[in-house]
């Protein structure tokens, strides 16, 4: 089955929001073997949207739609998608009772313009909407393909999406589609086309495919099979050949989040973690924050911008900072072995670097960037050279501390 | 001029990137008065970028394509663009030339498939990439219609879309267009349509639109002049009124971050700032820290995740943290107070909440926060409720501090 996501909305098209429903509905939909394969966002307008509907209805099996689904004048997608099919919208009582439901779930008062959002065509399917007011549905047309109607906001959007998945489109979809992946650190997309360049095309109903994200370079595998035995039996020693090439640079194999499997291996060996930022300011901690069970690893963590926070929390030497500048090795080595002692924490993190646009030199560059790993009794400094602006620069520097950390991590559960 | 933007690739479409270009470049040229109508998405397929390219070319005046310029076998904007246009590709020596640079500049060495990179129709505008080795072009179409290519990358995009607007676009657009934006916070989209509801269309050759981003109101005002005086002398008083209307909202008129908000009320009060995180665990820091300046407000800052750190750096006191929970108002004000003093800085800020998924009660639900500012010798607390994932409500935590900052620097400097 081919898709199409089409956004909708003043905001997207002028730039103002980013689409970042667009990724989340492609990547839910590869996972059960549904292909995105058009992208198309358009302005709060009735002949833009039969338009690209209509380009759209030519082109794939499934188009889903997010957005204009709102109480207000400028919402019309279900207006203009309706009147494309020729359908008359009328008062759908389930769509009204989950508005009701929902009102009353965070005590305010329905308006009268929210009764606009009980309007649908007589034989489609309801999707409900556990966050907010703008109830979704799913439609049939006349030649057989469907139609969704999502909610722009992503946290809206996200659960109706599964519900979407879960109960309508899964069993239209013939055979089972298994994805995993092999995330990989330490070596870039042309380098690992080489090295499985033998892999692509051998085998019949899997296919893989690299790309870049985050820092890193992954492998997805996806397998199909009649069921999900077969597809199974079909992926395993695929992704094991794959992995027995790739081996040296494999950091996790599937689709968690680094910070996660950080927070996993923290886990495992019940290992405490603190963090000392410069250039990254509080990024790096606010990542590994993003679990919520980190609390009991984590229990605090500095920004030492300045070099007198350095010395003061973190106990770097006066010396070395007066030597070899904030931006060091030695410094950073200072930084992460002190933040562990300063906290009694098993390991210390931190960054120092030169995020720019200003303060770079011949010598230290904008870009420049150490990290250091202390870890029990050892300490590993990592010199990196980023390119870009000061923001990437410093998300990149986030992002591989994160890697190397999990490196050094994975290294002592292997010891 | 109308215009579209078509992103190309495969992590584009099977939603392994987000696609912030086509934000950046629909922002960008609505400044200069090209208005952005149509986003599309396509794979790196020949046939599906001239599918899409021939629907953009009968609908819009300028087609911006971004992505698929590299030198792999994938990349084949360029081949499936000219191809569509019957023109040859021959050898650049200006592109090439630029490719040399680059390649000297960065002190790496150059591959055979870069060769490929400067390879152009003979009648385009060789578009410099000052940040990578693909070169972009303007092309004219035999119908006066404008076709850009672009590459992927946003740190490559961005420098050369600036190049393509200022010496390209620019003149191409009649007449000159001004925009300002009017920010407001505490105040929802609805509410100010219903107190702006008498100024849409009243005017001639203005516009305005409310939109919401990062969890603030926009007002976009747009006017239209036959040279930037007129266009100047008709936004004005337009805004003037309008900021009338809306005065107890208002925080800022320009496409500025809040940080940067922020960070430039720091310096007019020569005010120093310590934060200190609980929930938002280090993210606040990091979005100041987005100021490349603020080394001289901002020396240090805390991330006490845990009820000991909240008392050994701060001095929150162990009955407030037992008699009302770590998620209180008493313990924010605490915070706030106590980062500003052990820190010896004249404004604290501090963040406490549940974020979710767990730990939430009937009483202190999930997304229950509490936001403190000390500001020399007051402080201000506030309590919000957010909803969403665990790191929206975070995110959202973080903004409205934010907000809630810039607001008392404001007020203190009107006092």
């Amino acid at each position: 089955m081919k898709a199409e996501m089409i956004a909708i909305g003043n905001e997207i098209v002028f730039g103002h929001t980013i689409n970042t429903n667009a990724s989340l509905v492609a990547q839910q939909l590869e996972k059960i073997g549904i292909e995105m394969c058009y992208q198309s966002g358009v302005r709060d307008r009735y002949e833009d949207i039969a338009n690209v509907l209509e380009i759209a209805l030519k082109r794939v099996d499934l188009v889903i739609l997010s957005g204009g689904l709102g109480p207000t004048k400028d919402d019309l997608t279900k207006e203009a998608v309706f009147e494309y099919f020729d359908e008359e919208l009328i008062f759908n009582e389930t769509a009204m009772q989950d508005i009701k439901n929902y009102f009353e779930h965070v005590q305010k008062t329905m308006t009268e313009n929210n009764m606009k959002q009980a309007l649908f065509p007589a034989n489609c399917i309801i999707l409900k909407n556990i966050c907010g007011t703008a109830s979704g549905c799913l439609y049939q047309t006349s030649d057989k393909k469907f139609v969704a109607l999502l909610p722009g906001p992503p946290k809206e959007l996200r659960p109706m999406l599964q519900i979407l998945i879960d109960e309508h489109l899964k069993q239209k979809v013939e055979g089972v589609y298994l994805t995993e992946d092999i995330k990989l650190f330490g070596i870039g997309e042309s380098e690992v086309v080489g090295i499985i360049d033998e892999f692509l095309g051998v085998f019949e109903n899997i296919e893989i495919a690299p790309y870049v994200a985050e820092g890193c370079t992954t492998i997805r595998i996806k397998s199909f099979g009649i069921n999900k035995e077969e597809a199974h039996t079909r992926l395993i020693p695929y992704k094991k050949s794959l992995e027995k090439c790739l081996a040296p640079y494999i950091i996790g194999n599937n689709d968690k989040q680094i910070e996660q499997l950080v927070y996993e291996n923290l886990e495992k060996l019940g290992a405490t973690i603190a963090v000392a930022e410069s250039c990254t300011g509080g990024l790096l901690a606010g990542r590994l924050i993003n679990n919520s069970g980190i609390s009991r690893w984590l229990k605090e963590s500095f920004v030492t911008y300045s070099n007198e926070a350095k010395s003061k929390y973190l106990g770097v030497s006066i010396e070395s900072l007066k030597n070899y500048g904030a931006v060091s090795e030695e410094v950073a080595e200072e930084m992460a072995r002190g933040v562990a002692n300063a906290t009694n924490s098993d390991i210390g993190v931190a960054t120092t670097g030169i995020a720019g646009p200003d303060g770079g030199t011949e010598e230290k560059p904008v870009g420049l960037v150490y990290i250091s790993v202390a870890i029990y009794d050892k300490c590993y400094t990592y010199k990196r050279l980023f390119t870009g602006e000061r923001q990437e620069i410093r998300q990149h520097t986030v992002q591989t501390a994160l890697y190397y950390l999990y490196k050094q991590l994975k290294r002592l559960e292997n010891e």
